[in-house]
């Protein structure tokens, strides 16, 4: 069950543009409804979305930040492919707030559809693709792959060239948020330490899923700041993975030398295998869930996360 | 406060490609990840998302499915621009059930990114177009026009060319959902009657927000479904207004000769002035909400919805 004291959504960020001088377009809306488009005006763009559900009682207070990954949007964390409870309703369960972005350019957030502003076109991930990146590959895999058309049919288009409005976003939803914890998936992981290092009062811990995109180095005087990288199985077998994984560990040794506390989980290690990088979507989702939440209870009882 | 025994979200159709012979691209992801971008393979495109939310303790067994406006996605339900409580969590709050679809292309749907899928470009509504259409121009309108910034944040590309596949994953919606009451709001209030046209036993109560694009004829043997058309204010005033009241008048006349019931609830006559097209994110939105909340609770005491 759960019980919330509030939920709702809000945009953050985006850029005014005005654009002139272009043709009008004759558009057919519906079979009542037809009238020429006009493309110039004033448009607001490069914002992202927020979606937020609090609870009425909370297991602590801090609230979560969850950053999807590449290619995927907030919707990532609400259900299984295969229709199963997602790691959203579970935390929300747990007592523990949330705020659910969609980043600039994904999902709800909506993205650029002006000519010219943005310079490249978007990448869409085929099956193949999501397959060999997520680690599906391998016989004891714990993905429902029966289930994997569904996982296509949430995959969006993606722009390499916002990475930075991207940061920007979570930097401005901390600001809006105040105090909070960040979730940050693949992409989302590195977002979430970017933007940690640029509000190291207000980011009380980073909980980074299969990152990539950690900075290699940090300025000094973090204050504290737990992070923790979460590893599924199959990486050392996948070369690709080694790679970003050992990336990942030197990004919190560099966090760790800047003044922040890290740990590497390895969810083998604890006995916990078959996990792909989709692993908040996994048959054992709810398992790597209690890894997540013990985590953060234990933050919380060090007294690093209020 | 909210209390809900379930959340989360799913997919629904899709159409699978496949792509052949394009050249790979090579793309810098993050500091510490570059790949080639293979353009090749199969994806799933033209899905839609479904957000669900189911309360406890129900007001009525029948859920609400809700259908956005052209431009927008089902964030447009939540909060209002200005910070306020929208209508999905007040239904909730009544514990009525709320699925709110994100139709294809929109939002969380994503959009067909593959050149050649879809003959036409997006369109992108300026805040000049907004305040035409959605009637922000007349002196005591009760849109919170300071907050116009954040409903141009939540305005998303739309293409003119996926009205079929829109009612057509509506209808996909409803075989999903089973019985349920829709509620559509302008380009959603259209879309819904036509799938409630088609799926005459499973819907039992359309909603029409101020919609368009509602059909000029219905086959004959609608079950007594109930329908009703909400109209805010400003509309004998505005000529483009005047023709799509008007319209909609004509298709409900339809539904009613097609064995449903009608009604067309001028807020005007019931002394609620001021309001715009965007009559869920008016400073009076809550009493809006009232009005409809009574029309569900009488088709419900009828016996017209379960």
């Amino acid at each position: 069950m759960i019980v919330l004291e509030q939920m709702g959504s809000f945009f953050i960020g985006g850029r005014r543009i005005r654009v002139a001088d272009q043709p009008l377009r004759p558009i057919r809306y519906s079979a009542t409804f037809a009238e020429d488009y006009d493309p110039n005006g004033s448009f607001l763009v490069e914002a992202a979305y927020v979606q937020f559900f609090l609870p009425t009682i909370r297991r602590f207070e801090t609230p979560l930040l969850l950053a999807h990954g590449g290619g995927l949007t907030g919707a990532q964390w609400e259900s299984t492919p295969d229709g199963r409870t997602g790691w959203l309703p579970r935390f929300l369960e747990a007592g523990v707030a949330c705020y659910v972005i969609d980043n600039v350019e994904r999902g709800r957030a909506g993205f650029c559809a002006i000519e010219g502003e943005w310079p490249d076109p978007p990448l869409l991930r085929s099956d193949e693709e999501a397959t060999r990146l997520y680690r599906f590959g391998y016989g004891s895999h714990k993905f429902p792959i029966a289930a994997l058309d569904r996982l296509s049919a949430q995959t969006v288009p993606r722009w390499p060239s916002t990475a930075k409005l991207q940061v920007d976003a979570v930097v401005h939803a901390i600001d809006r948020i105040g105090p909070c914890a960040l979730i940050g998936f693949s992409q989302g992981g590195g977002l979430a330490c970017q933007a940690a290092d640029r509000r190291r009062e207000a980011v009380k811990a980073c909980l980074l899923i299969e990152p990539h995109g950690v900075p290699k180095a940090f300025e000094p005087g973090l204050p504290g700041t737990p992070a923790a990288m979460v590893l599924g199985d199959f990486i050392e077998e996948d070369a690709l993975w080694r790679g970003l994984a050992a990336a990942g560990a030197d990004g919190l040794d560099a966090w760790r030398a800047a003044g922040g506390t890290a740990d590497v989980i390895k969810l083998p290690a604890r006995g916990i295998t078959g996990n792909t990088h989709m692993m908040m979507m996994d048959t054992n989702s709810d398992e790597v869930f209690g890894v997540l939440l013990t985590w953060l209870d234990e933050q919380h009882e060090r007294g690093r996360l209020p």
